[in-house]
């Protein structure tokens, strides 16, 4: 292969691009790689604009290849990487693979040895097969092994982590403060929203920076006690990252073993050993049967001994939104004010068990004792001090006022069209709704719900609120909830099937 | 989203690429389209390079998209096509495909809708759940659905297909010759090589032309009775090359229904509706067990019978390669010397065989009668003169001499490295080899086989010799043939595993 000779252009791509001149014979497929100092892979070969002899390539590109404009560099065809026959051994049957497999699999992920093709045949023989307990172990642990770490000089860290899928989950703002009032350390690292109108660190950022890094958070937690920051500040699990954002995502695929080894290796990541897991069940969240969640409660559990980590699996009922606030400032808003004994019930209730949880974990309480400690926490007004310290350590103001919320203006709200028991409200609706409205990059934008399940509404109540921080977005949200259904009333007509003429 | 004024940048690629300025605020992730006068997948979306307001395309996707330099596109989020939800609910059981959403996955493939991601979670669910009769049926019919197709006055069309997987195959070379001579219709169309050092296109290239229009075929095959074209050449089944080229060689798959409609689509394309199938099974070819070749041959005859495509399902022996010589010319000049009752029995023996199926199918034998035929059209020497008229109907030379088969001048010779009877000669090793030495694109280079399967070879004993046009590619393929062995003889030890010290 010839050597050619660095170009810099001025373009930026997400694929590593290199331009090379119609007369240079490449005799290459559209896989190839590019070595310089470094080796990459070359995603697409453009060939034209630069001259016989050169190689043009983006700025961010030439950093990643460890070259300046001048220096030589060779473009080779790709080698497929050993791994991938482990991969395609899972084509013709069920046999497991070996930890030392998974571990080079992954090792190829993380060095992008492996193009989008062959990682999704990574995760469709996961989801058609089904990993063993020792394949997901190895997933977990594997993945675990790259990228940075927090550690505490402390033994003992505990978390709460949902799997997700319920719009207005924002229960991990009252256990957090919870369980570091009762003593405990608790760090806990959120994801911002990626399908969901708000993450908890989306949450939590309305009131307070949620961006540190692993030595800030090392300093602080201890002290402290409990944070609350996004995961994403910190390069956690990179190999995590690149199968949701390559694959998982784009496929909307999501194999149980991905889910476990995913949340797990996390945990190995932050030295957290104590793990209460939140696992929503129901119609629009990520499992929506009970024995699919009971069974994916027991392998957590037994993933977790294995590598160290005690886990509750708790089911949470989620067949309704939680609470009645969806959207990052009303979500905030929505958790103050239970924190301040002036909350919903059903937030207050799922709070308190969860943190109960941790604190029997602790050691704080006799099993089946955990959640009154937790209540009494609250009810003593030491949840919401802690609170109120946590948003200080990171960078918030501790004596905002409900009324500073910075929630949207532009609002309408969504009617009864009949009488009747609200038999059943969407979650998807919901999500959809308040996501058309802004929800999460508008940090004001959401929904209000003023009735929930099983409640009797007349026509013309209103059901919801929709807020906007545009009046665009607004209009948008409304246009979404005419076509997504959002609560069933009993005794209407589902679908109507009738003889033509 | 803002409308972008169309600049031609020089510059080919096989993404449809768009350069837009860092300025535009598009908000947009990986997938995008693209809409001028047509609509198009964008894969990647390059910033920089030019001016704000402009969109930088290359000269082939702008013919590709309608426009020229100087009109308006758009640039929009990409919308996943609603075929996408049908490959998903594989993911989640077992549920079969109807026949009309078959159809409108096939259909967003053809129309580029689908991104390579999502045509490989199409392959995963055929490979790890494996269609049933209908879906399979309905896959096979919505291939043929798009592309040219070449069909003919008279209705019955005859045409072997060969599974592939087996070195120096070059039988169709004789049943065409064979089957014409008897009088029936058998324009065969051909692959050329992909993973093989020879594909039937290849071989006949070496004496005729072999690329053809379907006019041209639809003119010539009923005078001559008999063609041997690339199938390439026409524009049969786009889908199914996109199918390969997208996806399967990428990631080296190959679902049995794939394996199936891929072929069965070609038969409805040409208009073939008598079929025999020549399944080689053996270790190193594409079947590997008996019990496999049954399960697919029976596959094969039902899905033939539904979309009327009589077929008969050949199991061939496949362990080692076919007769003495492997690589185009090679196999080009061991045909003709069979086709002149020069030839080993084994070709002679597997061509009678299948061109009698065919023949016994037009009537013109009792069925265990068909051999005998075919046996008698070429001794006769009939076959030999049909060879000749269809080489000079496709632009040949009928008069060629065997010595004037433009064989290698590089040769070397592998030997056997002790005394003992041939037990294994391997299908893989033999590939390689060829390959290696420049097959199928030097047509000259190739393999010699000198001894085979069951004979007794003292040390020293030429066992092959390896030909090539070049130099290097003869060295190179010596190299191949010290990492791969080529045949195990009796006695020799396979595998020896000490204890240490």
């Amino acid at each position: 292969m010839p050597q050619l000779e660095v170009i810099i252009i001025d373009f930026e791509t997400n694929d590593p691009i290199a331009f090379v001149n119609k007369d240079v014979d490449l005799n290459l497929d559209k896989q190839a790689r590019i070595k310089g100092p470094l080796d990459q892979q070359l995603v697409v070969l453009a060939r034209g604009l630069v001259e016989s002899g050169q190689a043009g390539i983006s700025p961010s590109f030439a950093q990643k290849l460890g070259v300046v404009a001048g220096d030589a560099v060779s473009i080779l065809p790709r080698t497929r990487p050993s791994s991938y026959a482990h991969i395609r051994k899972k084509f013709h049957g069920e046999s497991s693979w070996t930890h030392q497999e998974i571990r080079e699999i992954v090792g190829d992920i993380y060095a992008g040895n492996l193009t989008d093709l062959e990682m999704s045949a990574f995760l469709m023989a996961q989801q058609y097969l089904s990993l063993d307990l020792n394949e997901i172990e190895a997933l977990t642990k594997s993945i675990a092994e790259y990228g940075e770490r927090i550690q505490f000089e402390e033994e003992e860290v505990y978390d709460k982590h949902s799997i997700g899928g319920v719009p207005g989950n924002k229960v991990s703002l009252l256990i957090v403060p919870i369980v570091a009032a009762a003593g405990l350390l608790i760090p806990k690292t959120s994801s911002r929203a990626i399908t969901s109108p708000s993450g908890t660190a989306d949450t939590f950022e309305v009131v307070a920076n949620v961006d540190f890094s692993a030595e800030e958070i090392q300093e602080i937690a201890p002290k402290i006690r409990g944070m609350l920051v996004w995961g994403g500040g910190v390069n956690l699990v990179p190999v995590d990252d690149m199968i949701i954002n390559r694959i998982e995502r784009p496929l909307s695929l999501d194999p149980r073993s991905m889910i476990i080894a995913s949340i797990l290796s996390k945990k190995i990541s932050t030295s957290v050993n104590h793990l209460v897991l939140d696992m929503p069940v129901g119609i629009g969240t990520k499992i929506e049967t009970r024995a699919d969640a009971v069974d994916l409660g027991h392998l957590f559990v037994e993933v977790g001994r294995r590598i160290n980590v005690q886990i509750d699996a708790a089911l949470t009922y989620a067949s309704q939104p939680l609470g009645h606030t969806v959207g990052p400032a009303l979500e905030a808003e929505e958790a103050i004010q239970t924190l301040r004994n002036k909350g919903p019930t059903s937030i207050r209730e799922k709070a308190t068990e969860l943190a109960g949880i941790l604190i029997e974990m602790g050691g704080l309480a006799n099993r089946g004792h955990g959640q009154q400690v937790a209540d009494d926490i609250l009810t003593s007004g030491k949840a919401y001090e802690k609170f109120s310290e946590i948003v200080e350590a990171q960078g918030g103001n501790p004596e905002l006022k409900i009324d500073d919320l910075p929630i949207g203006q532009y609002t309408d709200k969504i009617y009864a069209p009949k009488d009747g028991y609200i038999i059943s409200m969407s979650n998807t609706a919901v999500k959809a709704i308040a996501k058309a409205a802004g929800a999460p990059t508008d940090k004001g934008a959401g929904v209000r719900i003023f009735r929930k399940l099983g409640e009797f509404v007349r026509a013309g109540d209103p059901i919801v609120e929709v807020i906007a921080e545009r009046e665009s977005a607004l209009e948008h949200a409304l246009l979404v909830s005419k076509q997504m259904p959002l609560v069933t009333l009993e005794g209407m007509v589902l679908e109507r099937i009738s003889s033509v003429g």
